[in-house]
């Protein structure tokens, strides 16, 4: 069978995760890297600039968006989307809807496929809200993020002064986790569901206690939460902090029969938060290919496409090992 | 906006628990309760017998198919899906493909849609299986049940003779579940994933030791695992052991990246075994209503449809609430 041709735009961290979980999907192959910087090819890697795109009209089937949320898909998902089927993972929440209906309305006119906001919130997450919020009809549904890197409070907690290094991870607090799956439906403010711990190494002579409390009552960033800040060497920083964990639950408890409680819960641990996110976007890539070859042009997102289509076995495989 | 207009055949738990669930889904009606017997009309609950039901052929938009796997569901789903949509909670693994393939072609030859094996295993569980093993391709599903009454376990328990009540649960093995979540892809037997709990209430005069010694040797349901037997009063037995609570996990483990571990854990904990199995199965009723509208006739399982069509949320309120 004819594999995949993928494209991939832009050359970040979750771009060159794509490329090395390329080896674990094995039904579709990279074509090309599309950067606005011009990049010399690599062993395996065609690279080419972003304004060159189009002479890959017919050589690739889906191009993979992995672009930030906040200055390039806005712009990119659209403008691609008149030319290719695309995949992105945009991730700004409160813009998903009039961000689908962007790229909805090129898709529709120029008969591409698209998948928006991909990964793991939104993406997997999504889907688990939105199930989790059918089946059981009366009830709460709670998101917790973490153990994990923050990158926007990593990058706050470097621009303090005195500063070297320094990496955040947002972390669940288990008293909500357990007041949650109780079953007893409490309010909770973001502060009572996450602590902020941080590793911090700081430059020779900086002084330590200053740049505690100046983390400490960062607003926005760490004022309103519970912060922890631990001071590490170098070496020690370099050793236990550059990998890129993540994780979190969603957890909906809520009652059918008056008094009868039922939990349901997802759990996800990352050991590399940008491989996994890469493997949900190449799944959704899959399916997206899919629905192009069906001609269902248009714009979906996570919970507008079966779980048949993310699969690279038939729906006989699925009927007998999955069901 | 109508209602979807229901019909349920059998009358049996799973029957009773989705009118009781109804009040939980206001966009559902009920029409009629099919069932062999003569039954007679209740408060809210019109009664007819099976013979009858081409009566309502025009009155009722899907068919909640509530009969065993063993006996009725085989013949029942393709003797009905003639006249109707239907959904079903087909069970037996094994034949999943070929009930679905017996139906498929009744539903695409007279133009009806069915949904086949919904509920939670398969059903919710098929959906995690199958979705994991897509986001996670090197890795080792495991499925864990319980805690939960097995009713072909508690059935055989009160086939001993000198028992009067009982009730089998079954429990998964802490030991068993954290070896699966640190990573390590244990090659598990059943023995070692559950342990089988026995509430046994005897008749009076009954030689306890020689029921105890039976079960713990029953060929098939307990013999090969670790039993534990537990004899109470009659009275202990109505108070604690007559809800049907059930639950269980799919866990599935996977490197991404050479050495670094990821977990996908789906959790569930029913206080009503039924109730939770019906709501499911409510949820696949929208779904149907909504494929036989499309026109898209034929058979389906839980990983054939997107989880948008069974919300009874528009999509852009799906997009700004829940992706």
């Amino acid at each position: 069978m004819a594999k995949i041709r993928l494209g991939i735009v832009g050359y970040g961290n979750l771009s060159r995760a794509s490329i090395d979980n390329l080896k674990n999907f094995n039904d579709i192959e990279l074509v090309a890297v599309f950067s606005r910087r011009e990049l010399k090819d690599t062993e395996g890697i065609k690279f080419s600039t972003i304004d060159k795109i189009l002479e890959f009209k017919d050589k690739i089937d889906v191009m993979l968006m992995c672009g930030g949320s906040k200055d390039d898909l806005p712009k990119q998902s659209p403008e691609i989307a008149k030319n290719f089927n695309i995949v992105d993972s945009f991730d700004t929440h409160a813009n998903v809807d009039s961000h689908f209906l962007n790229v909805d309305k090129v898709s529709k006119d120029n008969q591409t496929v698209g998948l928006i906001s991909g990964g793991w919130d939104p993406g997997v997450f999504s889907l688990a809200r939105s199930f989790f919020d059918s089946v059981l009809p009366n009830g709460e549904t709670y998101t917790f993020w973490g153990k994990g890197v923050s990158q926007g409070h990593s990058d706050a907690l470097r621009r303090v002064d005195g500063v070297k290094l320094a990496v955040q991870y947002t972390i669940p607090k288990q008293d909500a986790i357990d007041k949650v799956k109780s079953g007893e439906n409490p309010k909770l403010t973001t502060k009572e569901k996450h602590l902020r711990e941080c590793f911090v190494v700081a430059e020779k002579n900086a002084d330590i206690k200053k740049i505690e409390q100046e983390i400490k009552t960062m607003p926005n960033y760490f004022a309103d939460y519970d912060t922890v800040v631990n001071f590490i060497s170098e070496e020690e920083f370099k050793n236990s902090h550059t990998s890129m964990p993540h994780g979190g639950s969603v957890i909906r408890t809520g009652k059918l029969k008056e008094d009868i409680s039922h939990t349901l819960e997802l759990n996800i641990k990352l050991g590399s938060n940008p491989h996994f996110t890469s493997s949900v976007l190449l799944c959704y890539v899959r399916a997206v290919y899919k629905l192009a070859k069906e001609k269902k042009f248009g714009v979906y997102t996570v919970l507008d496409i079966p779980f048949s289509y993310l699969s690279n076995k038939t729906g006989a495989e699925l009927r007998n090992s999955l069901v």
